[in-house]
């Protein structure tokens, strides 16, 4: 009885956080989450009492896209998926869980993330992490040693989601990769290249695009007097200084890792520095550094990717960024982030309304990983590879977020006309038009009435955004024209009905 | 050991079936199966002694697209989703996976061969088994009463897959349907000039369309003297019609359902005809068939959809069939299935490739499931809906095995030009001359290498089918000019540079 009197207890505090939430006018994603809770705490007090309440929701940290989300993701994708085919791409699909193995061993400590299928007989199976493992086992798999392909595609973290930024337990990666030997640099200047097309084409605002070389930092630790062992944990602490001041991040590798202070401080001193080339040649005279044959190998590398990236007028939005770590264990040499940059009107407006939004991090990333493919070849052969990946759910999360502040109306539809009737019973004369518009290419809807109102048609017209109507009446079926009436300026026209599919594509090319 | 030497048998008797296979030159997906199998088993041989091996492999029922598998599949959606557009139809998404719940009930027997995920903690989730399921539940949740949407998604079913057949345990469903109280038989008639619209434009080959409606059915039971507890699974029975004579499946009713065998006799009369409007005339007037109210209704709803089918000028293909029943629980109205037709010398000459391919069997279908929504609303309020199902894995293999035999080579890339050079160190010159390319939207491509030879560069587009090359020299650069070569005719003509991308634009446009 006392767990009975706890649920009554949880469903009346959780009832008062929804109260709160919606008087505080909180984002409505935010309210449905914990409204969501509340229906379970019920149904489960509802379970004791043997009246069970089915809880109608999706799966926690997972949404339905409705049709405007769908128009928007639609809009996303071709900015992409057209420069991801501008830079000669192929494209693959893999499927959505692979075999519980292929993932192990992949992840280190975020393997705890993976959703695992239930063992119902047969294989054991995990819902894909990411784009990159399937890759890597498509490649060796088949034997394949150069290939340049994108995919897009949903993949599966049980991970606390954070739903108003974005961050979903399902969710989309878009990534863009090149395997193959190739001489230095040259696909990895590319994929900067594209980073910078499509964040410049999309249209959010301001960008910039970090990178660094996992060998600098490699470099950087072995000279400051990291020990080996303690090289990944200090990586991603230094991985946390886009959010955390150094002396934070400092105290961590002190106090919590036991790094000597002495060489916390010398990393201090390397991770402050970020520029360009001038940036690049003086590390390469740095003393210290240089005295590392993976650092200098890393500089060597970035100079020539920079000297790529002037080539390709890119190096406005790109600096060189000794704090940029990356968490992933499988990187071996360059590595890029990019963030969107916020200007402080924008960000201050957006304050008033919601602190979350504010901090949008980052929106791409990617880098070199040259010994992932060889982990799944029995015999070890390596293929390297290089690649980025668009967040795309943080992108889709701004430009829903502009959709929804901006006047214009997102259509869901692209019907060009509708075929409406002015009098009563002449259902059959619509259907025969509609035929022959649907025949010629034409892009038509018509109500699913026997014998609606011109009103209606043309009040349906106006909420789903169709530019034009084909009237017929007693009058035009006599005469052999359509009146064709053009919804935003209500002007009219009548029509010779063999000209009219011409007609039609004339007025709606420009949408 | 005794199970040691099984296995080791195993591995022998599955080596020999491979074997086998490769002689009779069976399809490269048969043998992958069985290498898969073969692998396994060697695994399983393996572990035993310690040294587990890693098997490379997709899950079974599973399987990758590869880069042609996807310019296909492209193709394919690209005419289906134009043809839904047309239609003015929305799109939405549902998350993979659903609660449990959600699935529970709504799939009879076929319920065992659901995914469940593995209980991690937290809710209990199940992938989905087909796409109707979670739009009844998108409906019921957001409170919606009318959409015309389509979704292409991938469903899970734990089925045994037939690869070649194209079925898997993975695959893509692409639904249509039309949610909404309407006039009668005007959105059903719509989904099959959809039908009608996409098979056509797909060039798969003759197909028929079958039509029917459960009230007709269930009437027709009815007065046959069927008892109410057995009309589904007579219905079921009667399902089989298609592919078993009626013998058959009059024993099967008699001898295994119970069904007494001058009803059967009845049922056997009636699922005999199939027909158009006449048949429709005469079973309206048939004495023992107008006394059932059920069947009535059906008839009369199916004149009224047959009228407009002629208005949408497509009952060529459409016939009245009282065989037809399908399976799913859920349809309360019409039903419909398009099969494609093999003419004689088709299926001949597949014979002698393998038996398999013959039969393809339905490639959409669908109907009216009015109850199916009013299931998830907790007042159970209904929204009455119509829609389509294509079968479109089955059309990715008839079309992957139509681009198998032809000869034209299918393209994996849109690249219109690939930037050349016919001396060594011209690498910086071609980064910036294809950056200039990419920025003016042009598909370029280049080899990754500081001084590839001119050849390796030709040969490379013709590998690709890539239509160009933008071929640039020490004197192309002192005139200012490129040398744009047509791959195909091995024409050249030098271009100026500020013209270079409009004459890519021309000279690819018929691409």
């Amino acid at each position: 009885m006392a767990d009975r009197a706890e649920l009554e207890q949880a469903v009346v505090q959780q009832g008062e956080k929804v109260k709160k939430l919606k008087q505080e006018k909180a984002s409505s994603e935010e309210i449905a989450e914990e409204v969501a809770k509340l229906l379970e705490l019920k149904a489960k007090l509802g379970t004791d009492d043997g009246k069970h309440k089915f809880v109608l929701k999706t799966p926690k940290g997972t949404r339905d896209y409705n049709p405007k989300q769908m128009a928007i993701r639609e809009r996303v994708f071709n900015t992409i998926i057209n420069c991801f085919k501008r830079h000669g791409a192929e494209t693959i699909d893999t499927p959505v869980f692979e075999l519980k193995e292929t993932l192990t061993g992949k992840y280190g400590e975020d393997s705890k993330l993976i959703y695992d299928l239930k063992d119902q007989g047969g294989e054991l199976l995990s819902l894909r992490y990411d784009l990159t493992v399937p890759f890597a086992r498509y490649l060796a798999m088949n034997k394949i040693t150069n290939i340049k392909r994108y995919h897009i595609a949903k993949v599966y973290r049980r991970d606390n989601p954070a739903m108003t930024k974005g961050r979903y337990r399902e969710f989309y990666q878009c990534d863009f990769d090149i395997a193959g030997q190739y001489d230095p640099m040259i696909p990895d200047a590319e994929c900067l290249k594209i980073v910078h097309e499509i964040l410049s084409e999309l249209e959010l605002g301001d960008f910039s695009i970090k990178v660094n070389d996992r060998r600098i930092l490699d470099g950087m630790f072995a000279v400051c007097g990291v020990p080996d062992s303690k090289f990944r944990t200090i990586c991603s602490s230094v991985d946390k200084l886009d959010k955390t001041p150094w002396e934070e991040v400092k105290n961590e590798m002190v106090g919590e890792k036991g790094l000597a202070p002495e060489a916390a401080d010398l990393i201090g001193e390397y991770v402050q520095n970020n520029g360009g080339l001038d940036l690049i040649e003086r590390l390469l005279k740095d003393p210290k550094l240089s005295q590392s044959k993976q650092a200098l190998e890393g500089l060597n590398d970035m100079k020539i990717m920079f000297e790529y990236l002037q080539l390709f007028g890119v190096t406005d939005k790109i600096s060189f960024d000794l704090s940029l770590a990356r968490g992933l264990d499988y990187y071996t040499g360059v590595i890029y982030e990019a963030v969107l940059i916020q200007n402080q009107a924008e960000s201050q407006q957006q304050n008033n309304h919601t602190e979350e939004s504010v901090s949008v991090g980052s929106v791409a990333g990617g880098g070199r990983y040259d010994g992932l493919v060889g982990m799944f070849d029995p015999k070890g052969r390596k293929v390297p590879c290089v690649g980025v990946s668009i967040g795309i759910e943080r992108i889709f999360s701004i430009m829903e977020q502009k959709a929804e502040a901006s006047e214009a109306k997102i259509r869901t539809t692209e019907t060009q006309v509708l075929v409406a009737a002015a009098q009563k019973k002449l259902l059959e004369e619509r259907m025969k038009l509609i035929a022959e518009l649907w025949n010629a290419g034409i892009k038509a809807e018509m109500l699913y009435k026997k014998n609606p109102k011109l009103l209606n048609q043309l009040q349906y017209c106006e909420e789903a955004g169709i530019p034009l109507v084909a009237i017929i009446g007693e009058q035009e079926l006599k005469d052999g024209v359509v009146k064709l009436r053009v919804v935003s300026t209500r002007e009219e026209v009548n029509v010779a009905r063999p000209n009219l599919v011409e007609e039609i594509q004339k007025r709606t090319s420009q949408f």
